[in-house]
């Protein structure tokens, strides 16, 4: 069970909000682990290992797994149950981007924070009210929704400006009507600092989910100017800048010392609040 | 291999435009299934055989498989293999609902295109051009873009109004430019078909996957009276309305029956054209 109030304890005693997204490609993990049994967990359980005191969160991008089929959703079960019993106190998220009309977004729940036990599962807003509070029904449990994405696509449509709003804003204003509006975070891309200011007048509040920051280009100390509430608010996350450092037997020590970089980074910023 | 050209071709031979989703609930199906070893799966199989003279497309909504983890995914599998080996005149649907930045929705497009070998998958198009793009590259295949759904949450975003233009409007007129356009196809829902006039006006040319007829209260009349186009141009399906007609041992035989009205339904609208 994993409640605000607890993560927010957790950021403070780690100093450090940082997420680091598990997305495993088998092509660029060491050579030697493809022998392993399940060389995706393998790595999971090594680069969670080594980065778990510096890291609040996990976010495993379903994608990464589904490509694998059955085997790669053993992996995924696996890490999510190496995470809980091992690792009670870090928070985990679902990247799966879910979302379909009620009964079937009820199925999705389930399947993520009841079955396999994440904290919290990212979803995608576009089907509307009916497809997100089926999530939201889960108590201690967290529903981030897509909000403005950190990618180039993010501007075909989430900035568009629909009866005198972003779509991005309509977006968050309308879901905080829906039920159970405080299990809500919303996703907002590292990649665009320039929006926080408006979106924390909509959301002052909530935790954002921030990605973003390394591969693809966006900035820490940006994101924080604006993005950082009374209860730090937000999840900064890093997959391929951390996770694929090194490609060699070294690679949970590399990946510690990435995370390491952005974990100070972090507690600077917090000492200064 | 499943080209436009092919698709026609069966549903004129077949008098039918119907999908028929495969959205399997082990508390629906009948009790004496249960005790099988691959209860989904032997559902599926028992209600393919005897519908498939009538329907041109299945359509297993991904939700109700990852809903039983591990033991869904081998259904999943096995029924999209049975639909594969022994009906490939078949068009295969992944209603999947997915959508992520670029290199994460290749993993997508792989798993659903190329891994379990769908004819198509159902995407999301918040995230844009480069979330959408992926999947358009797999030659013939489709990829079936959300424009204007069936769920009373379709109307919270999709209907608003941008530069005098719809939501769900953009999103077809944008998606017209993006690479192997011609790739996609669209889901329109059939309790909207006041809306589709207008969609025929952006997008005549391509096919519309239609849910909501039946359990959802839509109608097929309404539906073709401006959704058809000259190569039908339409995909209509109905889940629960044929698969959970009977709970009992005559459950297909049921099915069967209900897919045989809107078949008939099909044909009369087909020879009025």
């Amino acid at each position: 069970m994993m409640t605000k109030a607890h993560l927010v304890e957790q950021i403070k005693k780690k100093r450090s909000f940082l997420c680091i997204g598990l997305d495993v490609d088998l092509e660029k993990i060491p050579k030697d682990l493809l022998s392993k049994e399940d060389p995706i967990f393998e790595f999971n359980k090594q680069i969670i290992d080594s980065t778990h005191h510096l890291a609040v969160a996990y976010k495993p991008n379903t994608a990464f797994y589904e490509a694998y089929g059955i085997k790669g959703w053993r992996s995924l079960r696996k890490t999510i149950e190496y995470l809980n019993n091992n690792y009670p106190e870090i928070f985990t998220i679902a990247d799966a981007k879910r979302g379909d009309i009620g009964n079937t977004s009820t199925r999705y729940a389930k399947a993520f924070l009841e079955d396999l036990n994440f904290d919290s599962i990212t979803v995608a807003p576009y089907m509307g009210r009916d497809s997100v509070e089926p999530f939201l029904a889960f108590e201690n449990k967290f529903t981030i929704l897509l909000a403005l994405t950190s990618n180039k696509g993010g501007l075909d449509f989430q900035t568009l400006t629909f009866d005198n709003d972003a779509l991005y804003k309509t977006v968050l204003k309308k879901s905080l009507t829906y039920k159970n509006a405080q299990n809500l975070m919303f996703v907002v891309g590292a990649t665009r600092p320039e929006y926080f200011k408006e979106i924390r007048k909509i959301v002052p509040d909530h935790f954002l989910l921030v990605p973003g920051v390394g591969a693809q280009g966006g900035s820490l100390q940006d994101v924080c100017k604006f993005g950082l509430n009374d209860e730090i608010g937000l999840l900064v996350n890093s997959s391929r800048g951390i996770i694929y450092a090194s490609n060699d037997q070294d690679f949970a020590q590399k990946a510690k010392e990435k995370a390491f970089v952005l974990q100070q980074e972090m507690q600077q910023i917090l000492i200064n609040i």
